[in-house]
């Protein structure tokens, strides 16, 4: 049997293998070349572009399910991996436009299959280290490619909105939670981390505001090794503290 | 018809009036006399207790599902309501005892009947003014009452979880949003307050220490007006600013 057979019965057999008008949503963010990006699917029959989404094996936990379709996506296991918000507006889904797009693929539904329903998504963002990612396609899809933050093409059903809404809860999240351990590589300098924080914030930050607020945190250590080959002069490495990091991911930055 | 008559046809009707396996689960949070509460339901056929809860018809948002169950057991419309989790265990659902508890309320299903399946449930949680709610039973229940948050009784299912998850969230909150205005009355003292914050954080707090932080976020207020009638110097009464309080919902109280 071939994968787009298999595709075909799953497609069958999905009213009994799922949990039904449900789905969920991953926005994967990677960092790469001082880039915030998002890695996004194109669909054959659609000119608009797609998050990377699946539906809940009966027997699987949300987060189950999240994890495998990361690693059909990505590749990769042990993502940094959260549930963010379940989005469940109405107008959210198009069983007409459904019924459309798999007529094009050959797969013909009526109004009854579970795939013209209404479905209500789980959102989950991940940071993954953009370096180890290989896209993969799925089955509907022709492209899997990497889209910088800022330069996002027109996407599908309420994507747009979903993928906001996790930016939205990263920027919360950097105002109390350490970030960057999944997205950055093991030694960075002190520019590249602030990059990243005025990348995700959308804003740029002043340099010693931020290298004493997130120094005054202790998440970070200072190596012994600095950057070589840089124009200036060699700028210091550091590393994440793990050991606090996980602390700090715990118990937030600000206490009272 | 009576309401139970009523009822009866609902959970007949359920599978073509809600979204399948799914469901909505409130931890419901008052504060009165220095106590956080929490409002509990007792179903007449089982000793522990429930929070309250309910289903999603077909063209009901989320958000919409959760006001509509709130506004059932409280009384109250406009109430400070937020999704923080989306629960989908697979042992959190229990089919058997399903069946068992509804043929004790005479109500037969098998195990092919809509309430007897796997359940994922989303999380909200509600901040209100204690003294504006009457506490109204629903169908199945006896009692609905509020608990001290250090004296819940055992609580069914992943109920106890849901409530810890949700105590969380506000924890987490407390440290980057302010908190506090469905909670508290229009005026209140800067130990009452202090107390708010003791009572969610389940810690003590320095007295000037917090004093100086939450005035530093000029969330507040202070009116001309002191608290009469108490044994010492009389402590000045502050209310919330509600511009910069919703300012710093969106945005957090610490910014990089």
């Amino acid at each position: 049997m071939t994968e787009y057979e298999k595709f075909k019965q799953l497609i069958d057999k999905g009213s009994s293998l799922y949990i039904p008008q449900l789905s969920l949503d991953c926005v994967i963010f990677g960092f790469h070349q001082n880039q915030l990006k998002v890695l996004l699917l194109k669909m054959r029959t659609r000119h608009d572009w797609a998050l990377p989404g699946g539906f809940i094996h009966q027997d699987e936990t949300l987060e189950v399910a999240a994890a495998r379709v990361l690693k059909e996506r990505t590749g990769l296991d042990n993502i940094f991996l959260r549930q963010f918000h379940t989005f469940s507006a109405l107008e959210r889904s198009n069983p007409q436009q459904a019924m459309k797009d798999f007529a094009m693929e050959d797969l013909r539904i009526d109004q009854h299959h579970w795939l013209a329903q209404r479905f209500i998504s789980v959102g989950f963002y991940a940071l993954v280290d953009f370096t180890r990612v290989t896209p993969q396609l799925d089955e509907l899809s022709e492209i899997c490619t990497w889209y910088d933050l800022d330069s996002i093409p027109p996407l599908m059903l309420d994507h747009r909105q979903i993928l906001d809404k996790a930016l939205e809860t990263l920027r919360v999240q950097l105002n109390y939670q350490p970030i960057g351990m999944s997205l950055m590589p093991e030694l960075f300098t002190m520019p590249e981390l602030q990059k990243l924080y005025e990348t995700i914030l959308g804003t740029p930050l002043d340099r010693r505001n931020f290298q004493r607020k997130i120094l005054g945190y202790h998440i970070l250590r200072r190596r012994e090794e600095r950057r070589t080959g840089v124009a200036h002069k060699a700028p210091y490495l550091y590393s994440f503290d793990i050991k606090r990091y996980q602390e700090a991911l715990q118990e937030g930055l600000h206490k009272w």
